[in-house]
């Protein structure tokens, strides 16, 4: 039994509102149940120094948790003067997997950044980022597009994202936070709408786990991206 | 003619929604206009080192703009390693503000950090989060009343702030972006429902002003603050 | 009564030390009773990016206390790696100041930076600076005509500092050290020779206040100021 | 083809030098092929805070390249006055790795920090890095286990990683340099030797890909961690 | 010929002014010539963390220079977030340099903190620092004793150092900045009033040098430090 | 008697592995006995800022330790964010000593930079560095010749340095770590093979000395010095 009575397969209610704030090309409100992520997307018109001159774009994410996102305060990033390991390693994540779906010799000498920031955390905000950001980059891209900066859609596929995990012995899909602290594996997919997989991270937190288990999680991330795909398309009006 | 229209002693629409997330003992979203603040408050039972043991709390403040809450995206300071002056001086003030109609004794060996970050920038974020942060206050300490941990009210004033301005030699309140960018001086007041001054901050950007503009600024102020009291007062139910 | 025995509008004794340093185009050692700062001029012949290619100049100030300037050692700033926000918020403070009173296209695309640096603190550390960094840039400026580098002043006023507060309820003068410990409220006024205020910056410490005694620090500010713009003029023998 | 003629399924050379250093508790030189990292055991008697009082060990590692292991030298970290995201999140992965073969309570309350500094780097630093950890573990605890401080010996199962990817279109097992650069997936297994994976990272550099893809790339980790426990009993006698 | 007239083996005017500033326990503006230093020297009642409980002390310097002592502007240390290599080997001379002449155990447990800030700078500002550290040490122990909390003096030398140098293929002493920066030899010497030997540090810059050449220069340390113990004697009038 | 039971004017076994690594254009592994150092020289066709234009090329070195270098383990100083002051001092010597013995306009525009990693330290770890750059930087040098990149052979000497103290009353030559630690003075020498010193540096750590003193460590010095050059001289093959 799951402590918020899903089912095994059952994602948390999913809430998609873009242009939730008005400076950014691009911006969404993503909830996965109460687990909110701003992201916006700021187009430049200018690359990073090992790119000039190639004809490339570039896309790339940064993430943040406000400080009491989180159950207990966690000091301010900016304030100690240095980004986390983890925010780091989140960061990474959400860059290469929007990379995965986006043409750079499409997009042009322009960059792309996808901030992404935990407004309240309760478990899956990386994945949580990632599915926000794809929507973010998307309306950025399609203003590119209608205003002629653009001729061919950079953007080759979807790209969502849903955490995994093994919870007393049963896998589940989309984990929240009293899951996710005491799963016993704890996985992240980032899919494709076409089925192709981006990246998948398995950790053993408790127990390990052996091929059965793997390759169970992927299939409910399978489950879960499905679902994020279809309200990704709802709220662009897709 | 202000840009918006407004008349010159007429705010922009002010917007409370309290409780806007669920782990912070205190929480709101205050828009003043298009400037939009998440403020949480955060009780820790504990106090700074220059106060352990002497049966007194603490308040204090902390400050940040997301990356893309401007109209063109900023670095952000965990990024860079280091929050700028900017940042600094308005969190110092926050904190002061807040502290100005805060009875250290009556709240106890306690800190409670008020968390203000801004989600959409349009001028004023610092006033709004002054204002904001009063009612985060209010209802954290509510929480504390309520749960006996304190029998005395800590809370021994409402604190509201708001901007003014000569913009084209018309004092006016309540600055946008747009008018604090060409705003000849650009005034902070920082007022308590006594019609006490907590802080005046007047600063001559283009021209300087004289004692008689002081006072035009800080009337339109307390015009400025008593509609904050009322919007405060009605967010938390009184 | 005053620590001091002062009279309530009486300021300490102002001494002020052109010349002070030889490497500096402009220095000044200026003392506010036993405050005292050493502030020097230094003209560059390059200005930030932002200005680049304008034709325009630009001042700008830096600040700090050594180590032991005030009654208990503060660790150094360059050993803890960072500025606190008081050092910053002056600093910022300082160069408005100064940059109020200079005409930036007159200067032309050069950079004035005024150090600073507190050799030993006894209250009002930050208008002793500004106040002195005018007799700092005075005489940097003044090369700079001498030298026909300028044909047209860029210092179109005087520009003077001082504190002022409510101690034991009474509106005093140029704060010292054991008055601005206690005082009830803390102002600083920055203001012009002819009369205008560039910047007015007055927080309450343990009381509140309203107009009137804005007001009468206001007041207090200008008998202050008036003796600081003579002292000033005398120093460069004017 | 592979660059170095390698079957899709073999290791590179593996070469195991333990106790390559002599202050460390365990220490050992690992290569995989040219990609050579030094890896030192540190016990000591204290565990981080958050498991003070708690009889529970820890057990952590860090990681660094020197600055000319590689192709062209990077900037020294220490130098930078930061370590790169790429580092935090390679010293994160060995660190769960080796956790996730060491019992907390019978290794009682200290610590083992793990030191991964690659001299030599051609592809796999991170894999060598955990595969020599386990090594330099063992030593370390086996002294004291010799030294009567530990009675029943807190390591439970071996621990190894290997990468594995696809390069052109095939699946291969142990990318050195050129097949890293040049792969369409980048795959990275931590397995124990009882068959169960601890950590499973596959990332889609070029093409995306699939289950069965997956499944190839754990099936040739397979094939190398069975490799790497047999060389890791060797090094140590067993 | 030296470019300031000198002879070889002449120090420039030396001055000492002890008591400079007022808030520090000791206190000594010192002149080697247009290289002035200020050096405070303040007493706190704690020992660093690695001395608790040994019944020692402990005697520290730090060392900074005012952007503009010297002749361009250099950046200010605070700023840029980190000491320079240059600062903190000096700061490392200064302080072991005054440890040679202080017994620990007499101390007992308390840290003197030699704060040397340099106000101009002409060449041996470390040499400066070192001499006049010093001087405020031993104003700063002579209150200790005076008070009664020191029954035993703990200051067993007199300690000064010099710089010498090979200008021009003659060895001189106490070179100022136009002799430094083309010196071929640069030598720095810290000497004890019982004629030994705390510290010698000689440089080649441009042409190497043989035993002969570092004798020489030793000889005229010991000339300059003969006159500088005599200046530090006079200037706390013994 | 010490502690190795060396004579007086013995070195440590001495070892030189040339091309200990594969990717740097000069790389060497010197033993002064258990101290042990990866040095690596690597060449860019750049210059530093204030070189640029000149014609003239540039040496520089890095020095670092190996967390688990030493007998306790010490804090990464990448993870820590700052290099101590130490490794600052004895960067700055390492690189010193190699230009010394370069001539900067036969080597043309392009830096060498010598980096010096402390794999095992058991004292003299800055003099088995200098003595090793100076192979690695033979290596990388000729390599340029060979290539036909330089014809004029840059370095004009040979470079070695080596520690010498006094221990026990008794001057000795290439002190380890226990006899660093205890010695009452510890000096490092750097010398050239003409005979010539680059660097003294003498250092009372319990008592002083004097001239004679210190000129019987320097002919300790030189005795050590002309093994090392001979040992260099051996490991390049000449």
């Amino acid at each position: 039994m799951r402590p918020s009575g899903r089912a095994p397969d059952q994602m948390r209610p999913l809430t998609i509102e873009p242009n939730f704030t008005r400076h950014a090309e691009g911006s969404v409100l993503i909830g996965f149940g109460d687990t909110k992520v701003l992201v916006t997307a700021s187009i430049e018109e200018r690359v990073p120094p090992f790119l000039r001159g190639k004809g490339e774009g570039w896309v790339t994410a940064e993430y943040g948790m406000l400080p009491r996102s989180t159950h207990t305060r966690s000091n301010r990033e900016a304030a100690k003067g240095k980004q986390s390991g983890r925010t780091q390693e989140i960061q990474r994540l959400i860059g290469r997997s929007l990379r995965a779906v986006t043409d750079m010799k499409a997009l042009g000498e322009r960059q792309i950044t996808l901030d992404c920031d935990v407004i309240q955390a309760d478990g899956g905000t990386r994945t949580a980022s990632i599915s926000g950001a794809w929507v973010a980059l998307r309306i950025a891209v399609d203003k590119l597009l209608a205003e002629g900066k653009l001729t061919v859609d950079p953007i080759v596929h979807q790209v969502a994202a849903v955490s995994c995990g093994i919870y007393q012995g049963t896998p589940v899909l989309d984990l929240d936070y009293p899951e996710d602290s005491g799963a016993d594996a704890d996985a992240n997919f980032v899919l494709l709408d076409n089925g192709s997989i981006a990246e998948a991270q398995a950790t053993a937190e408790g127990a390990t786990y052996d091929e059965e288990g793997l390759l169970r999680l992927l299939r409910l991330a399978r489950i879960g991206c499905t679902e994020i795909f279809a309200a990704q398309r709802k709220a662009i009006g897709r």
